[in-house]
């Protein structure tokens, strides 16, 4: 049999909980013209929360989709062969027959990677990875001694962005997470040289005061993962020739209705400033940079360290998700499928 | 004798004008050791508003400063002889002696530029050209067939961005400006595609509809030279990858606190838009670019029209100020100084 996680129903507003989803089985299915796979791991990401509104591109009653790390049972193309490991988005169903047709935006995953850490190609070699990859180096463009502050900074992007500003491009990295255990992650595991816990900010102007205490001369970088209030602070403190890379806003995903930020462009002028949103794909697929070369090199090298929040069996996906939006995960959430022998 | 145009005032609320500024006589200076130049012409350009404020840096009692095309009549420098024509950001007095070390920011005027037409060195071949050069060309940078919005279409950068955009790049350029005249001026002397007159769009909804009017599948560029609703209808009806060029905010200059504008950065994500901020002198002063070759060659080939309002005498600069927030100017507003023979 093959196991499927579908999406009950659309969701609006509010959380998303195990409550939203559940297990279904189908039969084990055959081999097509393209390959037989296994799936090993799952991601749970911020980004879906969109994907699961009425519309929302993901439907009630069906398998949900996202980006999955693999490996090969069968196959009738030349290019792959059983064994082999992948990275891919798919439906999340734990053995499911691929379409040749499907296959261009198979990744092989080789190098570091094997099938003990194959989540490695949903984190650091994943889209979480290329997002911080691209966002800070083609986006940002940091250099020595600038100073960058990433919200999100406990979590899979904003943790391997402020790791990659600060061990690779040597600037001051100012991170902002939620709460004390988070800070100390960021501080001390991930090397920042700062990190303000917004939870005690009640106000734009309280994470403004708490910015320029670490930052006093203002930033010349922000990575937005979270908006509302981190965005009007992080606009309040940019300095001349500041860049900002609209990555994501959490804090936004859970309302009906998107919230407005104010802004004042008539600041950006004679600063020369820049706002730039982005989506990781450029880089995920090779279009822009060097990614999966240079952040494989990190890894190797201990400059990003791997930071994971593991569920188990992919009916813990609703939980999985859950967290994203409760504050309950470090790093990246990866959801084990049953049944692999991933064990990291 | 010397004349010198005076600020009286500070202003930090409402429109300047006349009464905010005088003329003072001073003895003719003497040559030291750079030139001593006569101003052919002065510049009236919106962001001098922001300048005249309490916290502005143009202070009371002391002559205005601004961007001037004019002549030496004495030299000490080897660089410079009798007769050379130059542009230059200088006090607004007549007859001036500019020592040595002031001399790097100066630019000469050749080629196309002699003493009659020497009003394009504040124009076409100065700060606005410069900035409607760098603006399209660097920040937005336009494609062959993309659709592009300028506001301000009637007004000296305005007018040359959208010309550039039209007639060098081959892009669909819309315009906006306030009137019947301006609108008819911008469709069939610059020949922009459509013209959206502003003043009978009451809101930011109605502006929208009028821009959905004649971009139903959206804009790619946006050239921001006035801010408020154009802002927001730009962002509304921008398409993925879409960019806008934050020149300036004429809407606000007058009032007394900036007006913050609404923006929904989520948005920017999927769409990979931008927004940025800019100002001439990168381009102005040839670090980026390749303006006064370009842009001379374009006015010669008549892509670019060169658009003036003119005023006569350094007296008038306050009615010419005045004329910028009053809708009262198309293209660049040039005060010619009295006793020069420039005859535009």
């Amino acid at each position: 049999m093959a196991n499927a996680l579908i999406l009950r129903t659309n969701l609006n507003e509010g959380i998303p909980g195990p409550e939203h989803f559940e297990m279904r089985q189908f039969p084990r299915p055959q081999l097509g013209d393209g390959l037989l796979v296994q799936l090993f791991v799952v991601s749970a990401d911020p980004y879906m929360r969109y994907r699961i509104r009425s519309d929302g591109d993901f439907k009630a009653n069906t398998p949900m989709l996202g980006l999955v790390a693999g490996k090969v049972l069968e196959s009738n193309v030349p290019d792959w062969k059983p064994g082999d490991l992948f990275g891919a988005e798919l439906p999340y169903v734990d053995i499911q027959a691929v379409p040749a047709a499907k296959l261009a935006m198979f990744r092989r995953l080789t190098g570091l990677v094997n099938e003990d850490n194959i989540s490695l190609g949903i984190g650091a070699l994943g889209m979480p990875g290329s997002t911080a990859y691209g966002g800070l180096t083609d986006i940002l463009r940091p250099k020595r001694g600038e100073v960058l502050w990433v919200s999100g900074a406990a979590g899979a992007v904003g943790s391997m962005v402020g790791m990659i500003a600060k061990h690779v491009f040597g600037c001051t990295v100012i991170g902002s997470a939620g709460g004390p255990d988070k800070c100390k992650l960021v501080m001390e595991r991930f090397g920042f040289d700062h990190c303000i816990d917004y939870k005690v900010c009640k106000s734009t102007r309280d994470l403004i005061i708490a910015l320029s205490k670490v930052a006093p001369s203002g930033i010349d970088m922000y990575f937005e993962n979270v908006g509302g209030m981190h965005f009007e602070a992080a606009m309040k403190c940019l300095r001349p020739n500041g860049r900002v890379a609209v990555c994501g806003v959490i804090s936004d995903y859970n309302n009906p209705k998107m919230s407005p930020n104010k802004i004042y462009i008539s600041n950006m002028i004679y600063t020369a400033q820049r706002i730039e949103g982005f989506h990781c794909f450029p880089w995920l697929f090779g279009q822009r940079g060097n990614f999966l070369q240079d952040m494989a090199k990190w890894v190797d090298e201990g400059k990003v360290k791997v930071e994971e929040t593991v569920f188990d069996g992919l009916e813990s996906f609703g939980s999985a998700f859950r967290a994203l939006f409760e504050g309950g995960n470090t790093g990246k959430v990866v959801v084990r499928v049953t049944g692999t022998k991933s064990k990291l």
